[in-house]
């Protein structure tokens, strides 16, 4: 993956990595979506592969589709032990082989070209393919490798994967420098500490997720660290606790905040050396603020959208935070709506909802869109919950985030039933339903079951006040098997204001 | 001069910075040929204004210039301590404080329109101004801070004067890295080690003139450094033992080479870990290379003009060094010959002969321009010819650089004096024309008297030959007085060849 980040935009094609967490339909919807034309599968993806082919192929033409309009597959084969594993004839190292070694690729004539088409959640019905240009994947290089201040010659280990905006741009940032790349096949502990002890390695970036591992291991996997590693982390702010601890193993923590549309990275908490003299509760707390605009980007505010006015710099006063600049996606391949709807006045908007302090940094307090964050993956909520329609039993069904200690987010779904069931329905049937549908990071770690959703007067159910009782509810590190691990911590969600709470208990099936 | 840097361009307008130190005739010249509508003026040059503007007035109109076609005159007095002194009515200061605080700058329509200009040589014939784009200015920018490693809150010492490539882009540069900027009025070793001292300076740029102040301090000047100084320095390659001896002061040396039409430094010699393990000797010839493209040019190579063919990598081949990219300047502001003659096939020829070696790294062989760079200064040969033309007695003169172990070049005038001259000329009474003509900086160190110039079969003046006899000059810091301090070493010459060294020497007045 980290070859064809040159070797494609070089052959003038356009790059489309697929996250391999996906299942079989959602990576047969993206092959369809993106008219992919070659199809370059790792080994131990074959199976994954030749399924979502197999869908691709069904889904075509009815029944079968014809074989002109399926991908060419190659498979890549593992260089110092080949497997002999295939699904056709090609294998990667063979076709470089065959290759002509004195190409000279054609210059690019338009910098706004497309040069990568990354999908932001798997959602079914209405796939969105985020295309970057070859001008803003360079200035959002550019941007990433200046606000890490990532010196000369890194030594760079792949935690975070190639398929998350191109690796955060660091697939192009790395060769930029003139660095090293350390891949590994599994982010297990033991993989990451043998692999920064052995490789010297000065970077790396990482969900919150990667922390908890680093911190979970065993004696026997752990290593001293000799120099610091630094960590560029996003996905959600890292909790104080969480910082400390990470930073006494000698690992350096910056923070930054992006998303798919922003080719990665938009803001980072760059750090001011003033702060040095702050206590280490002090410290984390300005860390866990998503920060100023990158270098690259022409512009990031927090704006109320309905006068585009900026905020006031209060640290209180509420916006959406918005983004402009080349490094802003050029669009959603093949959705002229969703283009059109993402953009407000020239300016892209994030969804999420934050303040703006008085020294310029910006911190996010809420989220407007549908998005959960697990482990470093995008979660659409609205894809749960139309898997959560399927299930025959169920009336309404809404899926927010919850807290999660180890992933960060997991998603959390309030359903109602329909009424005069037969049968009982349990949060281990809808779960159980829910993974014979979705992906398996994508799935519910909790249901709970009300007898009516929090709604508007025009009838839109409000999930600000789920995400208040999402909140509040204990999360076990296992995996919930049935409703009655799920409790509520009597603590007043914001709903009660509009639904007594002794009212909402009796009417709820908790 | 440092805020004009982001006033004028958001005014729209298009900034213009003079250097310093030409005299009033080379000043009025850029006045007139930039049509400068407002003329910025510290206290210290109101007397060089004076003088320029009197000249730009008389020139103008034959006799007295309409006073609509002058510029708008504004004194920059000192902030801390006012003397006073002006040009006119209007004060810096003043008309600040009169400006509309709401004022919001336009957009950037064009980002290829000129954000500057700079005169590169004070040629009075045909001055040439090198306009930058926003854009190339912008990438120029990023390139520099990259290539550098310039990290945030830098402390950045102005002993670079900024009207030398806008500080090789560094005034935008340290804002970018939201920076502190150290401003001196002189580049004295007192001046220096105090501010460094002061400031806990972090970096600064300097041609290698500045190496011989720093080393040359009296011991009550110098300062001791508690942190790494970081020099960015570029005009010459810094010799190995003045290398040694600023590292060992605890200056940290990183050399680039540039030019004005690149806006500034183009290659920078990016230093490998790798070399860390080479003797000092080595490092210090590695060092002087010119080194890589910086990170935002699209292309730099070293090419056979005539086929346009890259030089092998064999760091013997010769052939020019070539630049591309966004950051190369728009043109010659109202030279479309000029213009023409700098671009060869989309590249622009630097004038500068090299080689690449195995590992990619560009080092200057010779020089094809007619250009010396004096104390970081460029001083056209073309320019010091004309003077020494004007001169009753000189038949013959070409100038090239000749070694200074201070200035790095200084001027070396060759001289064919009209035959059956009555009086006797010697080096002092050329000096001293000069001295009348041209900027202290541009005066020649050294006149020598040749009863006839190297030709070629056409009759042109072969410069690589006097530039041959020009290193074998011994020069004396003191200025010398009289041709009797000009030696020549019994090396020899490349052109010999041509011409039996001792007929050359019998022929000659030396």
């Amino acid at each position: 993956m980290y070859e064809m980040h040159f070797a494609v935009p070089m052959a003038g094609a356009v790059l489309n990595t697929i996250n391999t967490r996906l299942d079989p339909k959602n990576i047969a919807t993206i092959l369809r979506h993106s008219e992919a034309k070659v199809f370059f599968v790792d080994y131990e993806y074959v199976p994954l592969a030749r399924e979502a082919l197999r869908l691709l192929m069904g889904d075509l033409n009815g029944s079968v589709a014809a074989e002109s309009s399926m991908p060419l597959v190659v498979v890549i084969d593992d260089v110092d032990s080949p497997t002999g594993v295939r699904l056709g004839e090609l294998e990667y190292e063979q076709l470089v082989y065959s290759g002509d070694p004195s190409f000279v690729p054609n210059e690019i004539e338009d910098e706004w070209a497309p040069i990568a088409l990354n999908y932001t959640s798997g959602t079914t019905s209405a796939p969105k393919g985020v295309v970057y240009s070859h001008r803003g994947a360079y200035l959002s290089t550019l941007s990433l490798i200046l606000g890490w201040e990532m010196g000369s010659e890194p030594v760079y280990l792949w935690s975070l994967p190639m398929f998350h905006c191109n690796g955060w741009t660091f697939t192009w940032g790395v060769a930029a420098r003139g660095g090293t790349n350390v891949c590994i096949r599994n982010t297990t502990a033991h993989e990451i500490y043998l692999n920064i002890a052995q490789h010297k390695v000065t970077h790396m970036c990482s969900a919150p997720i990667v922390f908890n591992i680093l911190l979970d291991a065993k004696p026997h996997e752990r290593r001293e660290l000799t120099t610091r590693v630094e960590i560029l982390t996003g996905g959600a702010p890292p909790p104080a606790a969480l910082l400390e601890k990470i930073e006494r193993l000698g690992f350096h923590v910056v923070h930054a905040y992006g998303l798919t549309e922003a080719t990665g990275p938009a803001l980072i908490c760059e750090w001011r050396s003033q702060w040095n003299q702050l206590s280490p509760q002090e410290q984390a707390k300005l860390k866990a603020r998503q920060g100023i605009s990158v270098l690259t980007l022409a512009e990031a505010d927090v704006k109320d959208l309905k006068t585009m006015q900026s905020v006031p710099r209060d640290g209180k006063t509420m916006g959406e935070i918005v983004l402009r600049g080349s490094s802003i996606m050029k669009g959603y391949f093949k959705d002229e709506n969703a283009t059109a709807k993402a953009f407000h006045q020239g300016w892209y908007t994030t969804g999420d909802v934050g303040v703006v302090h008085p020294d310029g940094y910006m911190e996010i307090k809420d989220r407007s869109k549908d998005v959960i964050i697990s482990g470093g993956e995008n979660i659409s909520s609205v894809e749960v919950e139309a898997a959560l329609y399927r299930h025959p039993s169920v009336l309404l069904a809404a899926v927010v985030a919850m807290p999660h200690p180890r992933w960060g987010e997991s998603p959390c779904a309030f359903v109602t039933l329909k009424k005069n069931l037969t049968a009982t329905v349990t949060e281990a049937d809808i779960i159980s339903h829910c993974r014979k549908n979705l992906a398996g990071f994508m799935i519910p770690k909790k249901v709970v079951f009300l007898d009516d959703l929090p709604k508007t007067s025009t009838g839109k159910i409000q999930k600000f006040e789920l995400r208040a009782i999402a909140k509040t509810l204990v999360v076990t590190e296992t995996h919930p098997s049935n409703k009655k691990s799920t409790q509520i911590k009597r603590e007043q969600p914001i709903w009660y204001r509009n639904q007594p709470y002794e009212q909402m208990m009796a009417s709820s099936r908790l």
